[in-house]
């Protein structure tokens, strides 16, 4: 196993302490894994979390205009209940915490009974479940749809709207806004290897690849023979559009690195969005390309589409100033 | 071979339209391969450029801030000077036009060529020569030192200087002290494939890893075992420190990924460098953790040190907003 680390045990801890020295706007909370943003103006608190292996997510979202507590769990692996107390109480400030979760079974049940726990010690917390894949109805690790790159937007239209001063039950509803209009779909060329199992979760073959893969190696919908990057898209759009009406839409899309794919197929990727979508009347308003919700040094990508309205494309826009997302003034 | 492609004699076209349709503030010049600024203020003209698969640069790094155009030729492969000299042109507005590059023959051959044209035009041309990399004094492709990512430093300083109203002389000054003061050196774990050839340029064994690799796979100090992250970066900036006077000084820090490096990774590295250099009495004033120079899906990293004053500290500081590198108010 090559891999640029010290002890597969260890990861999770030293990679949040890299981000924390590297970057002055946020703390490391090492008891309980918790990435908190350092200057914590009055407003609700937005939290997100879930296992390890998916950087930049979630620590990488924290800061102004997004996040204000990330909880890591182990690789691929949901955070436990304690932990995620801990990320709560960094992000309350007296109004109240929004919970952006991903749709899989562990987080779901980790996060609601943080939830729980912290309504108990009397702060207010609502929760929004992010399940965004369109690729397959049920998953090894959840129950419907999975929560994928389409995250990242959430975590952005939650995050400017507390910034602006919303109430909690205001946040909740632009989140859960947004995480209604979000679908994505991936796939992969590669595998990746957990720090702690040394070997592939699972092997594909030289020319092979799979469309509709999980962030965390789960069963997609085919394995097939390496396509063109047009194939690839073609198949990826066709099975958003067919879940969610986008046609005269203008839509935000994040053009997501699994971790090992170089910048310049991403790009190209784009342009084939691009001209799929407007050939489709869907309009690109924004996009993010890069490297935003990773497993590990998976290879391949995926493709979210946000339908904006009025009020999504000016949250869309409000300034943020994290790790893995920036938006100026 | 595993690529997001159509057809490995446009993926330069095909990535740089991408580019140009996902961001706003760029335009892309097919037939000279030019990444440009859209909106163009009176000011001294910033253009980078070289062989493509280093993404995000060069055209990553046009806009606010940084440059004003970037000349890409074929994957690791010089530009043509009568694509350069289409940069020139659409960065010059009548102060001059510096130029940034990375030290290797091919490179040198051609954007000094295509000065002497531009010059012969009436166009003041200055440049500057970045070689950072104190792995090999001399290389494969190159006189002395190769240019890799201490490169963007370059980029950044010359642009913040110019978008501030330098001279032409003002801002080649400043280039100048940037790239005297940066050291960089890298290590790989794996190959890449070029898309034209098909097949990995080199190959690393099972547990071997290559310290002081260049950004074409050109050779580097020794072939080595898997080692720690703190092995790779105590050697690393040890080289880096016996090359350049760093103690006491503050520096700025790039902590580059290949292309294909988890950005957990990176972190461990950011750390251990952050652990190394304080016990140095050298002192981190901003780190950029990300791929900021890459070599298409090679896996491994390099580290970028440099040295501050006051000038350069402000130069840094100022805002840029370009597809690689964002820097706010």
């Amino acid at each position: 196993m090559k891999k640029l680390i010290n002890d597969p045990n260890r990861v999770v801890t030293e990679m949040l302490e890299g981000m924390a020295v590297t970057n002055p706007n946020i703390i490391y909370h090492k008891d309980f894994e918790v990435i908190a943003r350092k200057n914590k103006p009055k407003k609700v608190g937005i939290v997100s979390g879930g296992g390890s292996g998916h950087e930049p997510a979630h620590g990488g979202y924290v800061g102004i205009g997004m996040l204000d507590a990330a909880v890591a769990g182990n690789v691929f692996a949901s955070p436990s209940p304690d932990r995620i107390i801990k990320g709560i109480k960094e992000a309350h400030r007296g109004k109240g915490v929004l919970l952006v979760i991903k749709n899989y079974s562990g987080d779901i049940m980790n996060f609601e009974m943080a939830k729980e726990l912290a309504e108990m010690e009397g702060v207010s917390v609502r929760s929004v479940i992010v399940k965004d894949d369109v690729a397959v109805p049920e998953s090894t690790y959840s129950t419907g749809r999975r929560g994928i790159a389409g995250t990242i937007f959430v975590h952005k239209i939650a995050g400017a709207k507390a910034e602006e001063g919303g109430t909690l039950e205001e946040v909740l509803t632009v989140a859960q806004k947004a995480a209604d209009n979000v679908r994505s779909m991936g796939m992969a060329m590669s595998s990746c290897i957990l720090p702690g199992v040394g070997k592939p979760g699972f092997v594909l073959g030289e020319n092979e690849i799979e469309i509709g893969m999980g962030i965390h190696g789960e069963p997609g919908i085919e394995k097939t023979n390496v396509k063109t990057a047009k194939e690839i898209v073609n198949i990826l759009c066709n099975k958003i559009l067919s879940d969610m009406d986008y046609i005269n839409s203008e839509v935000a899309l994040i053009i997501n690195g699994l971790g090992a794919t170089p910048a310049m197929e991403l790009y190209i990727i784009a342009k084939e969005v691009d001209d799929f979508l407007k050939a489709k009347n869907v309009t690109p308003y924004k996009y993010f390309v890069g490297n935003f919700m990773t497993s590990l040094e998976m290879a391949g990508c995926s493709i979210s589409l946000l339908k904006l309205d009025a009020e999504l494309k000016r949250l869309l826009d409000a300034p943020c100033n994290t790790i893995g997302l920036k938006v100026g003034d």
